[in-house]
């Protein structure tokens, strides 16, 4: 028989994942800070409540999928959190992006309640949340893995158990530290180009071989090309993730002077009023370092 | 009929690349400081001549390929500079990794002499340039770029006319700019996860998707985590990029602070003792940071 | 009539300043987590107390002098915190070096309960707090400010009044950037005379004057020649200050590159062991990336 | 008797100190690129000549004062230079800021040839030199230093003996890696102070004691707060001396994550438009990067 599912956050991300855990045939019981986000799941057959200690009392598995570790804290120990209405071996998986520190205290007090905890962070964009391509690192007890397994593959392709507690938190630091330092990289390399001249269109194959070959380059080279910085992942969670990336490296003793580096040029790109738009929009900082714009209307003097 | 081409400078990567033009029928005229290094092509059909000048007088087209920007001046503009021996109309083609300034210095001398230059350097390890697979970004006479097409098709797969000038050695600076910072966050990730715990070669799968994807990850990762720092590409090499890197921001008013860093970084590897391993030894940077050693016998604490 | 003081935190710092207002004549109430720190105060005529809420209920003004946010706000705002005891008009002044935004919603929540608050962090180390020469920053109410200057002036010389509610805990921030990043200037200057083979104490001395000059090569340059590295500011504590620093930048939108830069450094030399050593022994970090020993047992040649 | 000296390169420090010898009644002959510039040292009784060459000829010492190492490598070794002139014997000294490796370079000629050179870079501003109170630091043969002492002491009053050949220049090194570095820090400083709301002349204050205190706050920090950027030291030689620091380290095996971090942002402050400006101008790279503007005509929001 299918397990109880249970989804808490209903973002830009969770509403595809948990459209998809319904799909295929879990029962499914939602909570949404702002209940409207749960009308288009309730009409495709998911149970709303009105408390993440709801969603325990219901649910074999819950889902949390929200921003920070203080909303991950409130939602799983709080006052109205999902250990209030959760049984022994009630299987909680965070799938946000937190501190693994936090993930591993909240883990903690978890199991001090006979309940098992996944910490379970994803890589892709809206988009393959949508098509159930997401890739998904776990961490956590590999039974509790294994049971779960079926639920991961509902919303994830690339599924990669990466051993105990926390150890799924750990590589989603290690991702968005390359995320973020390729993605600055790739702002520099542009900047570069843009001002010896270079079309930037020709530059940026060239930059697809070998050691110089980078995902954001592929992806979010033409994007900036273009000046179209429409939001996939919006640069002020670029810099909420690498100050996340900073303190894990604070906590483990590996200083890291390039993510270091980069986080403030994310800064600085919010700063001048970009932290809504996408990742790639950390080009307006080197662009003001230098006083040029680069791509499309380019015009390198400005 | 097919052009005469002379080559100048038989190194790791000259070598193959003069071996697979007189494979595709170019009668081949051959210069090397250290005149062993020609015996091999020699044996094959190659003529070997004893000064750059003789080269200049024998051949169509010039190719030099040589380490550093002193090198080809000497080469081209030297007393038995390959100038000396050229005709009106005589093509020399640099496909070092050299300084854009110094690139479109000396083509405004060879032009003074009624000769043609072109920036031509390439991406790729030596395998590649066996294979004749290597990437060609070519700055120039676009007439000029087309006449010698036959002639880099013999040697690569992926060519690109980028423009004027100097556009070539442009490129490779943007190129390099990637590979130097991504090379250093390939290093400060496995140092993360390594510090953290994971399993590295899971780690390194995790983060060959999205954003994060880097081909120095792909490449070098995995060497990294068995140790194996056989030369590809000298770290030594990479220092001297990023500074070349450096001084084209310089010169073109872009700064860079990600390559900056990394260049930083390099030059520690460099000072511990790791310049004529590949570059993917720069880990031993980062690892002298946190005190710890990353990969196969994988032991944190020194 | 003189106002009746309560003391809280009586660390290295503390323990001095707690004794100046003593000698200054202010009836003196203490707590101290660790109770036999209060002996000596006690024997010279200071009450000690239980908690900090009896602090609060026995003193019209309450001084914290601790080492972190949570701390300070355990003391103030906790169950057995200082406002459980305070009356309307008790006056809190906090010296310990936090966050200002820690201490701009620590004192909305003292005035809150009709109590006032002042930021008053301090400059100087332990010698300082002995000879009351402390400089101390102050931010809070103007009349509050004055009210308590004559505390102010019982352990410190250069008092300022620095303006409106965190002020004084912003200015710490400055303060710190400006030592972190001198510290770690000093630390890479020695390290390139000493490879170059200078003779340091000739160097230290003539980097003395002019732009050059920094109060740490002046007090602390010396002592990492003589590889002296006792502590009178702990670099693990340089490290946390210097979070706080970049976090203030976070949080008012103005990158720091250079103190982001700095506490990578900082943060190597305390992976590397010297997190209880004296801030100076930041030296170790470049150290390890240069492969260098600096300073008397001169030894440029690990 | 006197020494006849000999001073080549009139600028705005060279002038004055050619004025202090004269003063101090040493016979002088000059020479300067742009001949109008010795007129007042004629009238004052310099000799003015057509050529290094011809300094060479009528001097004992020759001083050369020039902007890089290129000017210097000419000046001395050039067809028209110092050693074309000079007799067995003749001590050159060359007081510019430049690369240790050339200094040591040129000074290997210039004793192949039977001269003498010291390196003696100076630290202070124009009117240091006006007042005769430079700092110099020498390098080279002790026993030439100290025929020359009367010389430098004409110019100069803290003037050090450094050791061999080459160590005033790296001397020179190490304190341009402070100047640059600190006053970046200042930039920092300032730019976090004026976004807090702090007055920032009151914070200056605090930040001129203990480990905070920087001879460029002191001087300059009140330039930036008045937006006084009138040029004491051009910020474009400052881009220029701190790549010398770090071409420095990198002959060395030093790694300076400091100073290159610095440098970029005085690029990006010369790429903004302020290379003629005083040095002091680097805060407008902060800016730049924060959206703000610091100082009095205070307006935090551009």
């Amino acid at each position: 028989m299918k397990k109880k599912v249970g989804f808490i956050g209903l973002g830009v991300m969770g509403k595809p994942m948990a459209r998809n855990i319904l799909k295929a045939g879990f029962p499914l019981t939602v909570y949404n800070r702002t209940q409207e986000k749960t009308r288009e799941l309730v009409s495709s057959g998911a149970t709303a409540v009105n408390s993440p200690k709801a969603v325990g009392e219901s649910a074999d598995v819950v889902i949390t999928m929200v921003s920070d570790s203080p909303d991950v804290k409130e939602i799983i120990l709080g006052d109205q959190g999902v250990l209030q209405g959760a049984r022994k071996g009630t299987i909680i998986i965070d799938m946000s992006t937190i501190s693994p520190m936090a993930s591993k205290e909240i883990a903690e007090q978890v199991k001090a309640r006979g309940c098992y905890m996944l910490d379970a962070p994803v890589v892709g964009s809206k988009k393959a949340a949508e098509e159930a391509s997401l890739g998904i690192m776990v961490g956590g007890d590999r039974k509790i893995f294994e049971d779960c397994l079926e639920i991961f593959q509902a919303m994830g392709k690339k599924i990669t158990y990466m051993g105990a507690q926390g150890m799924g938190a750990y590589t989603k630091m290690c991702i968005q530290l390359m995320v973020g330092v390729t993605m600055e990289a790739v702002a520099e390399c542009l900047a570069l180009g843009a001002k010896a001249g270079l079309n930037l269109n020709d530059l940026k194959e060239c930059t697809l071989a070998g050691g110089a070959k980078t995902g954001n380059m592929e992806m979010r080279g033409p994007k900036i090309i273009n000046r179209d910085f429409e939001t996939h992942f919006a640069l002020k969670h670029m810099c909420k993730d690498l100050k996340l990336v900073l303190a894990t490296g604070d906590e483990l003793g590996v200083p890291l002077p390039m993510a270091a580096t980069a986080l403030e040029m994310f800064k600085a790109a919010r700063a001048l009023g970009h932290g809504e738009e996408d990742v790639s929009s950390v080009i307006h900082a080197i662009e003001a370092l230098a006083g040029i714009r680069v791509g499309s209307h380019q015009n390198n003097q400005l």
